[in-house]
């Protein structure tokens, strides 16, 4: 037995926001095209169960990501909803012109920190990416638009493709963005590589350099361990985790693999820590019923909608 | 964002047990008859796999539990390993003289921290179970043996028939047993109530109390937070864990839930972070693999075993 460490529980933070990537990271995961009518009825219930930040999808061309073709619509959609901010991911300059026409309030440019995976990925070398991300900011600066940037530093935790991904690496791109004067950086833990013990460490490390502008964690729950690795980056005072709704995404690497860490799984542990997250939990099971459907045939993942909530839980309806 | 707190893995104890339980705990909520050589095949693939904690079973009447009737024998197996600790449950005095009889090495006697919990499992409240746990210390004593007495205090973290279980009547409990000499008590989420923050304070809190001998955390995943649990317990210095081979063992209250956290994926939890546990993960699969075909059509549990270890880890045999 060693000595008990400090509370373990003291830097919780007292509130934080769930981040709904499930059309976005979920939808580009699966085969099945939903409707665009769908997807806006899944923004209208996301937003009406209290999510307000959410990735309404990606500005890739269609003819990679059919699922996504029709981001524009839906982040049109969305941001007729106050309050809310979507996201979408850019992959790219031409991307991000998208993204500045459409006034998004945020992008998400992905940056992986695995070199082989960033030229699997984006045909590109990390630094390469690095340099796209200057010319978006640029592009950004010169549109006059206010769209903040995210970097989202992918294969954080290592990389079915290359396998190590060495931390330094991961804060040496940070640093690199943050040079850029991007406004934001998150870190990702795109396989499923991740263990709390690592996500402890990494953190640690990158909010040194990156301080309030780490802005989130996202975690897949490729090895059951998303929840585990959500709860190292909490202890951090992390406010911010990515999630799917009905725990969809997935790895291509690895089937039958659970994906995101899973919203209501998520907002459950954080309900029960008393930790606040504005969520109806109720709503959110009733809108993963929904997209159950909409998948039908596609795997979903998640727990506590088979099991439902302790009984000595009481969980405020936007708490 | 908060302050940073000092490393959150720095507590992290070097070694772990992981003690095996699906014999018991798994066994006893299952409807299957476990035929007796294959209880023994279970407990040798075990022991080969560097497990040396086994729970083999339980001296309870055999009408009540048929699947554990075999148990005495078991137990005589398991004791012809060298260096196996073989634990067995006992409900009752009775039970105590049956473990004394056959000279096991240790039993775990469970205690409810819930009233209703314990008046329904084992027909007397919390505190005639401790006049009992008395009786039992006074009749090992006498015996010369040397057994050794664990109390397992169950619904510690809340009850589904009850509902919350007071943190302070815990310690009553834990204190009361101490009072009585036993030699080790552990803390059981025997329904999945526990997130992360309430095992961090209770441990913290029994910890103050019982110190070193706080021997154990035993938590079920019904609710998904089985390992972020575990993770808790590890950074507080707890250096034994309970888990089940294929995650068996389940509520009998939450059809279709996780059992226990499960043997192949806290172990992978456990080597990924560096923690060694003296277990072979290979084999503990291959073990994993005979137990669902044991237990044909039985709902068994997990995640590693579906989607094997990420590329980067190197998980030593016996490390």
């Amino acid at each position: 037995m060693q000595p008990t460490p400090p509370s373990a529980t003291a830097a919780l933070p007292r509130r934080v926001v769930v981040r709904e990537m499930g059309l976005r990271d979920g939808l580009q995961s699966v085969a099945t095209l939903v409707p665009t009518a769908a997807k806006i009825e899944w923004v209208r219930a996301a937003y009406d169960a209290g999510e307000r930040e959410i990735e309404v999808g990606s500005f890739v061309p269609p003819k990679l990501l059919p699922q996504l073709a029709d981001t524009a619509e839906v982040l049109a959609f969305a941001q007729t909803l106050p309050g809310l901010r979507a996201t979408v991911l850019v992959p790219n300059l031409k991307g991000a012109q998208r993204a500045l026409e459409a006034k998004a309030e945020m992008m998400l440019l992905p940056l992986s920190a695995s070199h082989a995976h960033s030229l699997a990925n984006l045909r590109k070398t990390p630094d390469d990416v690095v340099a796209e991300i200057a010319r978006i900011r640029a592009e950004r600066d010169a549109s006059g638009a206010k769209t903040r940037i995210e970097v989202g530093i992918s294969t954080a935790f290592g990389c079915t493709i290359q396998g190590e991904v060495a931390p330094g690496e991961v804060v040496r791109l940070v640093q690199a963005v943050l040079d850029l004067g991007v406004d934001a950086v998150s870190l990702a833990d795109t396989v499923g590589y991740a263990d709390p013990a690592m996500v402890s460490r990494l953190f640690e490390r990158v909010l040194k350099v990156a301080g309030d502008k780490l802005a989130a964690g996202h975690f897949h729950d490729t090895r059951g361990l998303g929840l585990a690795n959500c709860y190292a980056a909490l202890q951090l005072g992390i406010a911010r985790l990515d999630a799917c709704s009905a725990g969809i995404g997935g790895c291509p690497h690895a089937p039958g693999a659970s994906g995101n860490v899973a919203t209501e799984d998520l907002t459950y542990m954080l309900h029960s820590m008393s930790v606040e997250t504005g969520l109806d939990f109720d709503k959110l099971l009733a809108l993963r019923a929904k997209i159950v459907q909409w998948l039908a045939g596609e795997p979903t993942h998640g727990t506590i909608w088979k099991t439902g909530l302790p009984k000595t839980m009481k969980v405020a309806a936007h708490a």
